[in-house]
């Protein structure tokens, strides 16, 4: 079977995992993180395990999986298991370790339910919490995640074009949300990778503001923060237009600032710098201007088979920037009872600057100039 | 402020909670499990934690959510915490508890790193693990939450009906259901319930045929299992139709086979009775019919602010029926190469019997009888 690009590159998460394993004196992973799941094997469905040993890496999921797991999985030996989950573990794996007691790493994520069925039947065994191992390890992103990635930005910008050629004013948030989506699923998005955002006029001064039953009205600005998910990859866009030439001059001079704010985080971003300094850059921006306490999120995070991964990019981020991180940027004012503007793209690092995954006019009156006013 | 009926029972939850925490000697009860977080509250935001005290309850959540949670958390008083969660929690709730060692009830859904951030920064207390003590409550549902349950299942049914009117066959199955979706949207609901699934042709002997990039073609069955959210609330839907009347009579016998299962596990269905006896009914039908090893899943399941909540309705089910669950019934046949037949409806359980919330035509000829071949 001649392998995919994602399917080899799972194979080096796995070792990637086991060198973290040597160094960390973890003689077993145990990863039931649906994403992690999935980096490490490429397997899709919503109910499997890997557990990864020093030299050998399994995929334990039930019957139900088992032609999915034999055509995806090549990372690791797939096992189907029926009955407890834990009883079959032991027996299958830990029967002969008495007096050995292995150290089995298990995930900050892992509920406390799962993992004590874990301690009470692997009881010969040694847990020890991690955190984010094989996040940290996942947000360098191989080159067949970036394409995936990049392809799923492509897909949300053509939907929004088409988006841009419908007559917003009139029509509510939710109809344009429900479009928007659409459009991403007709060009080959399995679903969206997030509820998007709709919030048009005084509701933009809500950053998450979901669309709404409020109708779009003219002169009004909308914000639209949407992505999709291709081949298990998310994009995450947002853009800020004018439905019409009378949005007040006191929005459109927000518009430009978070604008310049966007550029000179775009500026300061590769491979080497410390995350805050590039959120650093956006607000220092947008504090010179005044808005400062208006800006109430961090500039950016990392995306890839999450829509929030790492690394971060806040004021608090302890993440230093490095080659393959793929992060947004995308500042924002909010102002309450007035309204708001975001403008958010994806970006792959590299050591000389950041390289633009995602595509659109960032002109605010990019609506109203290819569509007209009526 | 006058409550909705939403409010008003979340504060009848809270109630039965204190009740259950006193039954069961706990002096706090900590719920971090979104869905569950807005059973107790109505709090739609993604982001809030519940901590109750036998004769209090506080919702707890982050300055972004101050506004939404002020508007409708009326079960519980909100505080807005900042820096670490149970830093904040133990100087505001726990700090004159020296010597009393207060039972915090946890739940099994509660990520390990979650835990042990609370055990490391509430020394004083003793942390109680609990299994599915909300799900269990929530599985008898207010009238307030069968409203939104039948409103989901009305917009299910009409999105569908304008399904039905487009052109099937040479569309693909994503189209279908990307289609399906968008209609759900317009006519109300806030996104779909899980991932729709279009199983067409040889693709239906897949249980969980997620909508593939395969065309529809003539005379075959197509198995679309579909549902939305409306406020907060889940529909669940499945109709299997041929798309012309040369589909092979081995599939149109299994049709009626399982339509008749339903049909059984549908009689049998009545508060009092033993969730594994409906799945007992349907799986009786198929069995006599020779189709037993090709109905691999449970018969049913309860939905509500989840798509899959309790009771379970499998053959291992522990679990009897009460008046006031939502259930689903969805018996099937899968036949490997040959294809495959799910009918599922959601019903209220009564003291008499069930009653349908879905509505939508079984004939498996629906389709082409009104649509017309081509």
């Amino acid at each position: 079977m001649k392998l995919t690009d994602l399917q080899t590159d799972s194979i080096r998460s796995i070792k990637k995992l086991q060198a973290y394993m040597r160094k960390n004196s973890l003689d077993a992973f145990f990863c039931a993180d649906i994403p992690n799941v999935r980096y490490l094997t490429t397997f899709s469905g919503t109910s499997g395990f890997c557990l990864v040993f020093r030299d050998s890496a399994y995929f334990i999921t039930d019957f139900r999986y088992r032609t999915q797991a034999d055509s995806h999985v090549a990372s690791c030996e797939t096992v189907i298991y029926t009955g407890n989950l834990f009883d079959f573990i032991r027996k299958k794996f830990f029967r002969r370790t008495a007096g050995k007691q292995p150290s089995i790493g298990i995930e900050d994520s892992l509920p406390v339910g799962t993992f004590g069925e874990a301690e009470s039947k692997l009881t010969g065994c040694k847990f020890v919490r991690t955190s984010l191992v094989i996040e940290k390890l996942s947000s360098v992103k191989y080159k067949s995640e970036v394409k995936r990635i990049r392809r799923a930005c492509s897909i949300s910008g053509s939907a929004f074009d088409v988006l841009t050629q419908e007559d917003w004013v009139g029509k509510t948030e939710a109809e344009l949300s429900a479009m928007l989506e659409f459009n991403q699923k007709i060009l080959g998005a399995s679903k969206e990778s997030f509820d998007t955002i709709v919030a048009s006029g005084p509701r933009g001064a809500m950053p998450h503001g979901v669309a709404s039953a409020k109708d779009i009205e003219d002169d009004e600005f909308v914000t639209i923060d949407f992505g999709c998910f291709f081949d298990g990859y998310a994009s995450d866009i947002t853009r800020t237009f004018q439905t019409g030439p009378g949005v007040k001059p006191a929005l459109m001079k927000i518009y430009q600032v978070v604008r310049d704010a966007q550029r000179k985080a775009i500026d300061a971003a590769r491979a080497g710098v410390k995350a805050r300094n590039v959120d650093r850059a956006a607000r220092k921006h947008i504090e010179k201007h005044g808005y400062g306490k208006f800006f109430g999120h961090g500039t950016g995070h990392g995306v890839g088979l999450r829509i929030h991964e790492l690394p971060r990019v806040s004021r608090i981020s302890e993440d230093v920037l490095e080659e393959g991180n793929v992060i947004t940027i995308e500042p924002g004012i909010y102002i309450p009872r007035l309204g708001g503007v975001r403008l958010e793209d994806d970006f792959l690092v590299t050591k000389d600057g950041v390289v633009q995954l995602s595509h659109f006019s960032k002109d605010a009156d990019y609506y109203i100039s290819t569509h007209g006013t009526h």
